[in-house]
């Protein structure tokens, strides 16, 4: 990226900023975005076809701007997937889940207000924090990476955020959230009241399940809350488990009154009527898109596993246990040597999170063979 | 849309917001969001659907964040279209001109920031300066919709915006904007100390040219004045002349320092696969998506001609002239009832603009006679 001109008028707080991403490499196995690694069943590429074929005569026309098949299906697919019997209105999609928490942060965000994480998380939400002006504030985690419930409670009642986000499974660590904590922070701030908004406003709890799928089969979601608590939001993502990445479908379940919030500050026609179609074709294969889901599981379960049989060192590695489909382990002294040796050998893991740990997706059985035998080799040599 | 209940914390000064956006009803004839009015060709059709056929396989996998092989494509676009040598890495492309002019102002604007716009003009300017928190200020055009170049500049001077923001054609007008007139305020903001910013920062002028195809052939486009000033972005759509506004396709060309700044707000892969693939088989079908271009400023002159030959309560219309695929008419003292009744007959328009003026965008040939007949009916009966 070449250095911005100061004669160009780049906000302040910019300056000096890189565009948030991972690298995009040609590398040979790429573990580093916590992607689905199967590609789509031809069965499903045929349906997303013929429904494209079937609307792009008429994309000289604007898309529904309220989405409304895909809202429909998306209620559906949660009501399979969650038992939460979510109305289309509950429902709301945006190009990946980065939309929906952007728009959620410039609803409920903005100057005076403060939105309240729980780190280590993902590395994004402080970006959705800067792009509409809101204070960003943490709670850490507790040493395996669970919620601190009594520091996160105490500084909900201190700060008044409008929202509080945490997210389930937790990226980059995978901790998973239990039902008991979310009705806690629920309770709690449903009697707690906003600074810098009106003396009836009680935080959003914003629950970000970008990787739900990947949970022990049996564990609720916090879709199944929605009903009960007006106040609570639930992200999530075609992108991850349903192997949808490249067409950036994001969504939102939530009580009718936070969705119409959304609708105020979403861009007119920001759903194009391809995604929208391609959407609904991928929704009508749930099953063909989740084939691999309980094989990433598994996948999970065994490399962890065997992650915390190496040693690096003389110690043993530590592996945080995970519901998500990527492991963090580590602790390494120099864990950027760590990465760009794997990178070197053809594996693109991800050095992100808490320091010394390295983050590593579920990959196919062969992409994970090479991960084992490269990381084995890496470790002998640093 | 229901009440937001007021214990959610939406942001005060959204409270009583709608969402923006024309009626989007089931009616016969829709001459009211500017549309072509024109179906994708068959052969353009198959070329969409055989490289979404080609990528969908691996739609498991993120986009590419920065969209080089649709950069490359529009800069081409621009050559041919604009006579602009533009460099890809001058190109950017977002969902709609609507993202493209958000991340403009997320990038530029903010608290303590100013845009200047020329108004009446686009009525989503004032919803990017509220979601980005700027203040949004005007300089009136003349009478005839033309800029008025004293009031703009003394505005430029004493605000020091961070940008300028004018439209050509301007919407919903038609008005084109000459380009000694654009030279003029790039000249004049190269000399002005943007407010809350850097000593160093000069405004930046940004050109929404999302009707530029329906100027008159030889008319040159700001795109031309790239090369030559570094503060200059001009934002354009495939929505409106290039027939594709469900692909949800906009793009800016600007200065590399620009383009660099709106990477740093970006939502990283904001743009889906499926969008670039459909936009590249587009673009390589441009002469197919333009070929009823010269059809449409036909049915411009035709129906300008028409209506500036009815007649309303004894007195002869008003008849905006217009470089784009709308005219503006009026004047009505209840536009409204002008607008329902036409509604009512199955053909419905804009109640948008300057008070009393009605806006039509040219539809097919079978809906502009429905038009013409509908409007003299309504005209006799109100």
């Amino acid at each position: 990226m070449s250095a911005i001109p100061a004669d160009l008028p780049l906000r302040t707080d910019l300056v000096g900023e890189e565009p948030y991403g991972a690298p995009q490499l040609d590398v040979p196995v790429c573990l580093n975005v916590n992607e689905n690694p199967y590609p789509l069943d031809p069965e499903v590429v045929e349906a997303i076809c013929r429904r494209v074929g079937e609307e792009a005569p008429g994309l000289n026309r604007y898309p529904d701007r309220e989405h409304e098949g895909l809202r429909k299906a998306l209620a559906a697919y949660l009501k399979e997937e969650s038992q939460a019997a979510l109305e289309p209105d509950q429902v709301w999609a945006a190009n990946g889940s980065n939309e929906i928490m952007l728009q959620l942060f410039q609803a409920f965000g903005g100057p005076g207000r403060t939105v309240l994480g729980c780190d280590p998380t993902y590395s994004m939400y402080p970006e959705y924090a800067r792009d509409t002006f809101t204070d960003w504030e943490l709670a850490h985690r507790l040493p395996d990476f669970s919620l601190d419930m009594e520091t996160t409670i105490e500084r909900i009642k201190a700060l008044g955020p409008a929202m509080v986000l945490v997210t389930s499974p937790n990226n980059p660590t995978g901790t998973p959230l239990p039902m008991e904590e979310l009705t806690r922070l629920l309770e709690v701030c449903s009697q707690v009241h906003v600074s810098g908004a009106d003396q009836s406003a009680r935080p959003i709890v914003v629950v970000d399940e970008a990787y739900i799928e990947f949970r022990d089969p049996g564990t609720p979601s916090a879709v199944s809350l929605i009903g009960r608590y007006d106040h609570l939001a639930v992200s999530r993502t075609m992108s991850k488990a349903f192997a949808f990445a490249g067409a950036r479908v994001g969504y939102l379940a939530a009580s009718r009154g936070i969705i119409d919030a959304v609708r105020i500050v979403r861009m007119p026609y920001h759903l194009s009527a391809l995604t929208q179609v391609a959407a609904l074709a991928a929704l009508e294969h749930t099953d063909l898109q989740l084939a691999r889901v309980g094989k990433l599981r598994e996948t999970r379960r065994k490399t962890a596993g065997w992650l915390s049989e190496q040693e690096y060192h003389g110690q043993p590695l530590t592996v945080v246990p995970s519901a998500s489909n990527f492991i963090l382990f580590g602790i390494f002294p120099d864990r950027n040597a760590i990465f760009g040796a794997m990178k070197e050998a053809g594996v693109l893991i991800r050095a992100v999170g808490p320091e010394g740990y390295l983050r590593v997706c579920m990959g196919t059985d062969a992409e994970m063979e090479r991960f084992r035998g490269t990381l084995v080799d890496v470790l002998k040599r640093f």
